[in-house]
Parts: C-alpha cells; structure tokens; sequence
C-alpha cells in the first residue's frame, strides 16, 4: 500500500470521515501544506505517548494527578460522575460545579459485552468509602444506558454515607414544548420547581 | 499549549473540520484507540517525508516518475491537463483514458494573485514541444478560473502542431432538465450529438 492509500486508510477510520473525505484531506494536506501533515503528524504523535487517563478521576492528563485533582481550591467532598472524559471538559466550562470528577470510561451495555467490570467503578466506591466524599452527582447522559448506569451505580452506592443526585432531566433551553418527547416532559413536571 | 490542545488546533485547521469536529476526533482517538492516534501519525509523518510531485507530470508520488509516466502501456503522445493531483486519480477511476497527465498545481486566479507563472505551464509548452505530443486535452474544473486558465492554455498551444481538446460540458447523468444551469444546457445544445 502507498503512502497516500495508508493515509486515506487511517483517516476514513476516523468517526464522521469517510473515504471521499479521508481523500479530500489528504489531497488538501499533500498539495497545499504538507508542513501541516508534519505538524498534524507531530501533535498525534505527542498525544498518543503522553496523554494518559489520570490515575485518580480518569481525566485525560499529562501529568498525574491531573490539573483538577490537583487544584486545591475545588471541593474534594464533591465527585461529578461521568461517562467519558471528553464531558468533564464540557461540564466544566458550562456550569460552575467546582468538584471534582469521576470518569467511567463508558456506560453499561450489556449487549456489547460491557458490564460493570469495565468501568472504572470498583475505583469510585474505593474513592466514596477512604475519602470523606460528601456528594456524587451522577451525570451519565440522558441515554438508555446512561440512565441504566446511573440507577447501577446508585445502589452501589446505598450502603455508603453518602449523598447521591442526579442532573435534572427537563426542557432545553429555547425548545419548543410541542417538540419535547413524552419522558423528558414527564420527568420536567415531576420535578418541577416554585417560582420564587 | 497542552498535547491535546496543539492536537486539536491542528485538526481544526483541516478544511471542513470545526473546532467541535477536531475536539471529538481528539477524544474519539484517545478514549478509544491510542494506537490509532499513533498510527495516523505514522501515516502523516510518512506521506509528508516520501510523497512528493512527479517531476515529469506533477502527480503526487513516491516515486520519480510516477507509475502513470514510466508505464508502457499508456500513450505517451495524448496529455489530459488538470488543475490539482487529485484531478488525477477521479479521471483515472472514472474514465478509460490510458494516456498521461499534466498537473498544473491551480487554476489562474488573477485576483488571488495567482497568474500563469505559478502554474506548471512552461513545463507543459516544453512537453508539447519537444515530446510528440498529438492530443493536448483540457480536464480544468467547469468553473470561471477553470474556464479562463483552459482558454490561456489553448492560446498558448495555438502556435504548436498538436490537437487541443476540452471536456465535454452537457447534462449530468441522472439529472433534471429543469435545473440545469443556463451555461450548461447552451453548451449541451451546441455539443448536440447524432442519436445512432
């Protein structure tokens, strides 16, 4: 195989990219900058041999523990659950939660042969019980499994001192209501709050 | 600037990907296949240092001439002139033409800043001159710049004993009548052929 085929190859195995794409990319990165493909090259390169999940919360990181488990001004009391690393950057750049994290590394689904041995959760009763974890906030995505995971997760936790919540399920910002499916609109009214 | 932040600038400066796009590649590759993330940089790293043009004809090879130029088989007196190397592979795939190509590197572009002397048309005349050149055909994108680098081409090569061809405009295959393009249906009429 040549070198622009490997390429081709690699970059349509991509999520999103398919072969015409790949292509299109490659053509781009060959004819116009291949200073970029070096660049491109390097970055990956860097990222694949330093970037490790951090041996505390899971976070991606190059230094262990990561910047977040290591900022002393967050609340150590409080753990955010969620499923892949890629949400506590979303998590933390939306919201002004100033806890600290806990990825699972997926959702349960047993259909693919995932179960509870393949997230990280014997780590994350480990961390509930030696460390004075006052809060877990279970922010698995409003999915099936996401869901499935979290009630799991929940009665792991039920014997432990420890307060469990979950994010509010409701209507989206700017939604129509008409357009809300039944067990988002379902979950809103239960937890519907006063109007102060 | 963090490994994943240099990785996801660069892949953001790809032509049609996001910020959003580069940053779930990123994740995808992280989470989910490390050793892909190295492999692509394999590629990358590979197809920067190996590929390189055609000296005889601009195509994108690792080898110098490429295989279209040193196979025996093709007809080494019909040229198929197109903007880009990528042009090179479409026309190959789609097409029965077993001659050889010029790739011009772009299209002239006046106001881009782009004029003949940046295109590889002084090595095309000297092909044409000196190389028994019978057919010089014309495969310029049907686009403005494509339309006015063809006709520079043409006058160029007026002087010279060869035939100078252009692709055929007409209708697309599969398409309605009724949203065709003004230029293209005018061409179509013009390029008439007999029904046999």
């Amino acid at each position: 195989m040549s070198a622009i085929e490997a390429l081709i190859t690699e970059l349509a195995r991509l999520p999103g990219i398919g072969r015409k794409t790949a292509q299109r990319l490659t053509f781009h990165l060959l004819q116009h900058s291949p200073e970029q493909a070096a660049k491109l090259a390097a970055a990956l390169a860097a990222v694949s041999e330093r970037v490790r999940p951090c041996e505390e919360c899971g976070n991606l990181t190059e230094e262990q523990p990561c910047t977040i488990c290591r900022d002393p001004r967050r609340d150590p009391a409080v753990l955010c659950v969620v499923e892949e690393a890629s949400a506590v950057a979303v998590v933390d750049r939306a919201t002004d939660f100033r806890g600290r994290y806990h990825v699972l590394g997926g959702r349960l689904s047993p259909l693919d042969g995932i179960g509870p041995e393949s997230l990280r959760l014997d780590h994350l009763v480990a961390r509930v019980r030696d460390g004075g974890i006052r809060e877990v906030i279970l922010a698995t995505n409003p999915s099936m499994e996401g869901e499935v995971t979290a009630t799991y997760i929940q009665q792991l936790l039920a014997g432990h001192d420890v307060r469990v919540t979950r994010l509010a399920r409701g209507l989206l910002m700017g939604g129509d209501l008409e357009y809300v499916d039944g067990v988002t609109l379902a979950h809103a009214l239960v937890a519907r709050q006063d109007v102060p």
